[in-house]
C-alpha cells in the first residue's frame, strides 16, 4: 500500500537518466534531487531558511543520532523533527544502521538485530527493523528507511550474500511494522560491486511493498570505478515507476556519473563537511579557502555562481576567515557548496529535459577537472 | 578640526540620560546605542545583513588582531574594513592597546609606546600612538581611538596617575598624527575608580581637538558598585556637545545604569561570547540553554522578544542544539543576544524621549533579576 500522498512520475527520459517529480505528503521534489544531511536534526551551521534558498524541499536525519538524544518519544511529543528544527517541506530518516556500524562499539550482528552500545555513555542498545521503524514513525519522517545490513567495502563474497539475506529478511519484518499513515518506506539492496549479486538482490527488493528502492553499501571504501561499473548495470534495471536512491553518495563527479545511469536521489555529508574544513566545491573543481593563494584576490568564490556568498563576499575575506578560524567560514562555505549542489542537480535535470545530459555531464565534468585547485601550490 | 560628515547633537535628556544622533560620513546613529564586536572584522558567526537587521548601524572591530592578520596594508588595498567585511555600515576601531596589554607576551612599556611579542608567533612588535592611528587609518573605520595605558583594576593610585599622563602625553601625538579626513578621533580618559583622578583627567582629555570623549580602565576587575560610583560622578561632567563612549562595558545593568548617567555609546563582548557559551540575555535575565530544564519547553527563548531567534525556535530545539554541539546554537543565541541588547538600548532611547527613564530603567532592572534563571536548579 502506498502512504498516503506519497507519489513518483517520471518527467523525462534522455538515455538512462530521467526527470521526475516525487511528492510526499509534505513537499514536491523534482528529481534528480540532492539532500542535504541534518544528521542531528540541524544541517550544519544552517537556518532552515538558508537550506530553503538553496532550493532544497526534502534533507535527511540521522535516526541513531536522534534515538540517542534527543530521544524518539521526546521529539514525537514536539510534533516530529521537521517541527522540531522548523524544516516546512519533508524528511527523509535512514534506518540507524549505517551509523550503529560506524560509529558505536561492541555491536553484534544476529538475525535479530544488532545490539551495541552508545558511542555517547556505552549504554547497551538493540536495534531491529521493528525497532528502527518505531524510531523513524516517532520522528515523523515522509521517507523510512528499512534495516538493512552494510558489509564493508571490498567483502568477501561470502559476507556480502549473508548481508543479502539479512537485509531480505529484516525488509519483510520492516514492512510488517506499523506505520504512520503519511510514511513511505524504501528497500536497500546490498550486493558490493559484484553486479550479479546486486541484480540478484535488487529482484527481491523491488517485489516488496516498498515506495522507493535504495542502492545501500556503496562508497564505502571501493574503488571509485567498481562503483561506476556497477550502477551502470544495476541502475537502469531498477523499477522504472519508483524513485530510485543511492545512499550517501557523494562528489559532483559521482552525482554526474549517477544521473546519468539513473538514479534520483542522493545524500551526502560531503558538501557541508568539506564546507567547515575549507573546501569549496565549484564548476570549477575544488578550492581550498585555507590557501594563501587568496590572501589578496577580490573575486568571488565561484564567478559562475549566484549564492548569496559568491554574491557578497571575496576570496580575500573568506580565506581570512578560516585563517583566524571565525565560525562564520565553514557557516559560509557549508552555504555555497548546498548551493553548488543544488544548482548542478537543477542543471542536470534542464540537460535531460533539453536531450542533453551526456555532453552537460562531460563538460560539467572537464570543467571541474581542469579548474581543480586542490593539489596546486599554495 | 572635526573629522568630515561627523557630528553630534544631543536631542533630548531626562535627568543626566540622554538621547542624540551620532553621524559619521557613513552612517546615522541613534543613541545610547551598543556596538557588536567584530574582533577580526566578523562579528562571531553571523554575517553583516543579520548585525544590521538587529538595528545597529555601527560595530568594532580590534586594531591588534587585524594588525596582526591581515595585516593593514593588506585591508588598505581591499578598500579598508568595511568594504573587506562587507558592513554597510559605521566603524570603531579600538587603539590596540587593550589587547597588548591583556593578550601579547612580554610587553614593556616605555614612554614611548609598547614593545610587546605577537602572541601568535612571538615577533617583536612595538605599538606607539603614532603607529596605531596609522593602522586605524589603513582600516580604514570611522572612528579611531588614540592608544591608552590602561591599568588593571584596583591598581594604586601612583600607577594610575602614571598612566593618566602617559595617556595624555599619547593622546597629544596621536592627534598630531595625519588621519584620513573622514575619521573621526576619541579621546580616552583613565583615572581608575578615584572619582578625583577621573575629574581630573576628564578635564585634560576634554581640552584636546577629539570628536568624543570615551571612558577607558572601567570593567577591569574592580567591584562594579565602584565603577557605578565613579560613573555617577563622572559621566555627567562629560562634555555634552560630543559623544561619551563607555568602552567594554557591559551587562544590560550596566547599560541601564551608565545611560541613566548620560553615557551614548557601549561596546561589549558579553552578548556574543556568552551566546556562544550558550547564555542568552532577556528581559526577564539570563536563560543557560544548556540546562535539562528546557528539554520539552516548546515556549520561545523570551515570550517578548521580536528576534527572528525567539519567533522561530523553541526552548526544547535551542537546548538540544547546545547539547548536542550543534554550530547552529552558538550562532542563534548570538543573534538573540545582540537583538536583545539592540532592543534594550532603542527601549531606553524611548524611556528617556518619554521622560521616563528612572521608572524603565528601575522596573526593567527589578525584572531581569527576578526572571534570572541563571543560578537556579537545572
Amino acid at each position: 500500500m502506498t502512504a498516503e500522498g506519497f507519489s513518483f512520475t517520471e518527467l523525462g527520459r534522455d538515455g538512462d537518466a530521467r526527470t521526475g517529480v516525487l511528492t510526499t505528503s509534505r513537499a514536491r521534489i523534482e528529481t534528480p534531487v540532492f539532500m542535504p544531511v541534518g544528521t542531528q536534526a540541524s544541517i550544519k551551521g544552517l537556518t532552515p531558511a538558508e537550506v530553503e534558498a538553496t532550493g532544497a524541499r526534502i534533507v535527511l536525519a540521522n535516526t541513531y543520532h536522534l534515538w540517542l538524544r534527543p530521544g524518539p518519544e521526546r521529539i514525537e511529543r514536539l510534533g516530529g523533527v521537521q517541527r522540531f528544527m522548523r524544516w516546512p517541506h519533508a524528511l527523509l530518516t535512514d534506518s540507524g544502521g549505517y551509523q550503529v556500524f560506524s560509529l558505536s562499539e561492541l555491536r553484534k550482528i544476529t538475525d535479530d538485530g544488532v545490539a551495541f552500545r552508545s558511542h555517547l555513555d556505552g549504554a547497551k542498545k538493540m536495534l531491529t527493523p521493528e525497532e528502527s521503524m518505531r524510531v523513524q514513525a516517532a520522528l515523523g519522517s515522509d521517507i523510512a528507511m528499512v534495516l538493512d545490513e552494510c558489509p564493508p567495502g571490498g567483502a568477501e563474497r561470502d559476507l556480502i550474500v549473508s548481508a543479502m539475506r539479512r537485509t531480505s529478511a529484516w525488509a519483510r519484518r520492516s514492512l510488517e511494522t506499523p506505520r504512520p499513515a503519511w510514511q513511505a518506506r524504501f528497500g536497500i539492496v546490498q550486493g558490493g560491486t559484484q553486479v550479479d549479486l546486486r541484480i540478484q538482490h535488487l529482484e527481491d527488493i523491488a517485489s516488496l511493498d516498498v515506495e522507493g528502492v535504495a542502492l545501500g553499501g556503496f562508497s564505502v571504501g571501493e574503488p571509485i570505478e567498481d562503483m561506476y561499473r556497477a550502477l551502470a548495470e544495476v541502475a537502469p534495471r531498477m523499477p522504472r515507476e519508483r524513485p530510485r536512491y543511492l545512499m550517501g553518495v557523494g562528489t559532483p563527479f559521482d552525482l554526474l556519473e549517477a544521473i546519468g545511469r539513473g538514479i534520483d536521489m542522493f545524500d551526502c555529508v560531503l558538501p557541508t563537511r568539506n564546507g567547515r574544513n575549507g573546501q569549496a566545491l565549484t564548476w570549477h573543481g575544488r578550492v581550498n579557502m585555507k590557501q594563501a593563494r587568496h590572501v589578496d584576490d577580490e573575486s568571488p568564490l565561484d564567478p559562475d555562481c549566484g549564492c548569496p556568498v559568491c554574491m557578497t563576499y571575496s576570496r580575500a575575506y573568506l580565506r581570512h576567515l578560516f585563517n583566524v578560524e571565525e565560525m562564520l567560514g565553514p557557516r559560509l562555505l557549508s552555504e555555497h557548496n548546498l548551493w553548488f549542489y543544488a544548482a548542478l542537480t537543477r542543471a542536470a535535470r534542464q540537460a535531460i529535459a533539453d536531450q542533453d545530459y551526456d555532453r552537460f555531464a562531460r563538460d560539467t565534468t572537464q570543467r571541474m577537472r581542469d579548474g581543480d585547485e586542490v593539489g596546486r601550490v599554495a
